[in-house]
């Protein structure tokens, strides 16, 4: 994009220099790639997540959390249309008292002035304390974190800039999501009380289990090729060591693993295993009873050219579907996930499965909200504040 | 619906099997059915009205109300386009510090992704603490209400439903705020000390006046056919002892009282009187001057099929527009009710009457906003607070 | 319009009697013409937006602030598409606690059922406390504070009307955050320590600079003839004694000064130069390093008729722009402005000009949230509690 033109150079630098740029000392300035989701950094939003999260249950809970960031005000820009993500901001926003402001319409008034996006932005940033964007503009996000960066060093008003899905590639913020999910549920540790007993029972059965995400099998199963929210969480969940994945997907060019994906990953030590059913077998055992973790996902229709679009019309899909009789042969830990919505007609999670102990997309949805806040009190830096409510709360802080 | 027939069952049964699903002991859990109205119900709702209102006037009692709810988020689920009945939900929460998100445009992302509607409104239940739904699909809401009470029985996540307008049939708070202001009328009553010297005043001419809504004349103009305010109006009305209904319209078979609500009005003990014009006599009086509450309507064009609004176009509106002289005929304290929009080219209520004290459309929307308040109090079982906020606020709580 | 006929008289007074009206006693009541910008009011809103400001840096003080009217509810009623306007007020707002509701669709569901806008507004006046309203039909704004005054002569409910813009000619609040940027710059005094000093350091070099806005040149260039923003900003300026103004467009009938607006300026004691090249020169000096200040335009596109848009398209704009060359020339402390958006093809402010101390335009646009924060409090009558709750954080009232 010619208005992006003044950040070529930026733009070109390898991740690690973005990364860099993209934070202070060891916290987040702006969120705009997955890839800043260090085993660090997740760590720290896990801890802040999970201190929202049991300080809603309660009126006085809540009520400290609305006393966290009243004085600010979000802009969520969001010019490519999403309920979901848009509506888990708001919520996030709303849990932690800040006031929520919205651009929705891609064809605003301002277009039609000529007005560039750039502009819009900072003038946006005068009116607001952060802005959350989605686009369809890859580096629009990127670009606007820059921005804000260069009017901070002519000490001028700038504000975090949240990417909430830019183009095809970054969504870093369902990333977050999905590993808090992970995180959480290899916690085995719902209540610190019942703890110990929940892992211990589970080890009854399964000797080798040790909590967190590290030496663990993650089967994802469906649109592997285009789905950014596997990418996403791959590469993120590629960080911890020992890990093993299982990618599911019909022999089509456009939905398998890609080539530079799976030497990415390869690159990072995962172990990769690639399946064209889940009725798949590895060393004799079926992959499903081998997965700690299944993540499903929808076979994307809104992106096809009509050509692929008949191409995938063909493939049976039956073997892309999370059964009753599949699910049973899960092990008794292993989380269901999607990144939803998923697809009512295809029904790659049928609906009788909702009501498995193990189905956590909807449960991953409200995650969802818990990790946008703790996201945001993380780059407004009132994790400070997080932790002193939380012990007048609690008379403690969390462990 | 597809989608629905996992219902299939509770649909089909009995008005007041579902009604019981509906409850918890004497108290709502979700407000889906004009029927839903009982005296008692309405009786309760209508102190919560009375409380919220009265705190409003105040600065300390706006203070207090917006104490009661500001840990509760609603989803405004409008996919059905509504300026009035969404505005005044919006003020409702607003008023009780609840934050308000919403989805206006049918179109959603989502449903290009072939997402369920149930789907969509289980996730939105997973990020809000109340939905509040309108819908051109007549069993959506009722369907919803059903998918939160199964949740409720697994022990998972589950929060009330409200129905704000599905289909053609049911808009069950609009007819609160109809009974509202109704019984706010029929009270004679604005301030407690005045009360008795008011109705005494009017009985001084009227000799057999009561409060209350039993033993009274209610005159429908106007749309009587296809207006479902007049309807679910009528059938809650129904409930109190020796009522009386004029139904005044134009003698067309959509706009005049359909066969199968006189048969239900008929059954429920009402004495039923037809006409076609609101200069009718009945036993030698003018019906106008025997009405204690006069509720015009417009007639609908949203809904016509050409050859139906061919031939409304042909009916002479004349007979039924509230002209000055008509309302001078009205007794003293009738109320003229109105659920708005009004025709501003067929007038039939002339704007000349808006400063007339009967005149009472203009706060029968803002009763509106305090019947919603009351009602969402009731939902989310907040009245204990609302009891001891008003005992705050006025030294004792109301009698 | 039909539906205004009811205000025709009204309508019709001269400018004097209309403003007087829309007073009580000192205070604006509504505010819908830039003509009731006196310089008393000004001084008065500018005391607020300064004490707004500032409580704005602290915690302290935005909790303040946000706890001066949370019991009122404002209605954005912006049938004519801005984003700039709407999110401004919406953030003055915020600021302050109100929420904030919104009409943004011109097509609403009730102009489909023939509801009046008469009706409309009076509905929204139900439930909300003041209306913001900008509009495409020019007197609809004031009509409204016409109907207001009149119900609260009926003792009824009224609320403040605020026009935030109609149809082509008014736009009272851009006019309201352009003087306030201006009283600010020409105040010579960010903060009260350094304030002499900075006047003093000037004063060096150009030994006539008094503070205020009397007394000095200003230079208006681009769309003098059709910008509603650079006619009311020189009509409000005119009021200051000893004003001389600059006007630089093209020699265009539509784009240059009107002889109407000419014909008033004129009448109000300015002296009005005409030009048309920013390197014109008078009386053998660069009218650019004569202005006190410089206020930019967009030539505007989205209201030509196709002939003009031809005309204007052979136009060479390169005389209008603010190059770096050009801004050399200016006075150290003349202000850049600019109503923004800025077209970026045109590139009226080239982007380099950004990071000069003297461009005003960002900072300006984030004064036009704190006028409108100041504006809100003055019609709201709450200037007492302002005062109490900055003495409280600042533990002395401003002086």
């Amino acid at each position: 994009m010619e208005e992006f033109a003044k950040f070529r150079h930026q733009l070109a630098r390898p991740i690690e220099d973005k990364i860099r740029e993209l934070q202070r000392h060891d916290r987040l300035k702006h969120m705009i790639f997955g890839s800043q989701l260090s085993p660090e950094i997740l760590e720290k939003l896990r801890r802040n997540a999970d201190m929202i999260r049991n300080m809603a249950r309660s009126r006085q809970g809540n009520d400290r959390l609305r006393q966290l960031l009243p004085h600010k005000r979000a802009m969520l820009y969001f010019t490519q249309p999403s309920t979901r993500t848009f509506l888990s901001f708001m919520a996030a926003c709303q849990i932690l008292g800040i006031t929520c402001n919205e651009v929705r319409n891609p064809e605003t008034s301002s277009e039609v002035k000529r007005e560039s996006r750039m502009d819009s932005i900072r003038m946006f940033s005068s009116y607001f304390d952060v802005i959350v964007m989605r686009s369809k503009i890859s580096d629009f996000a990127e670009c606007c974190s820059y921005m804000m960066n260069e009017l901070e060093n002519q000490e001028m008003r700038a504000i975090p800039i949240v990417n909430a899905g830019s183009g095809s590639d970054e969504h870093p913020t369902q990333a977050l999501l999905d590993m808090y999910t992970i995180l959480r549920t290899f916690d085995f540790d719902e209540t610190s009380a019942s703890a110990r007993s929940r892992l211990g029972r589970l080890k009854e059965k399964y000797s080798d289990l040790k909590p967190g995400p590290a030496g663990k099998t993650y089967l994802f199963c469906g649109d592997i090729g285009r789905g950014r929210t596997v990418r996403s969480l791959a590469a993120t969940l590629a960080q911890y060591p020992g890990v093993r994945m299982f990618f599911v997907a019909p022999a089509h060019e456009v939905l398998k693993l890609d080539a530079e994906m799976k030497d990415r990953l390869d690159h990072q030590g995962v172990d990769i295993y690639e399946f064209t059913s889940l009725d798949a077998k590895l060393d004799g055992d079926p992959i499903l009873s081998q997965a700690d973790c299944v993540y499903m996902t929808r076979i994307q229709r809104e992106h096809n050219s009509k050509e692929t679009e008949e191409q995938i019309a063909n493939i049976d899909l039956a073997p892309f579907k999370l059964t009753p009789d599949r699910v049973n042969t899960l092990k008794d830990y292993a989380p269901i996930m999607h990144p939803f919505p998923r697809d009512s007609v295809v029904g790659e999670i049928p609906t009788e499965i909702d009501s498995d102990p193990r189905a956590m997309y909807f449960r991953q949805a409200r995650n969802g909200m818990w990790a946008r806040a703790a996201l945001l009190v993380h780059l407004f830096d009132a994790v400070d504040s997080l932790y002193l409510a939380y012990h007048d709360v609690f008379g403690r802080a969390q462990d």
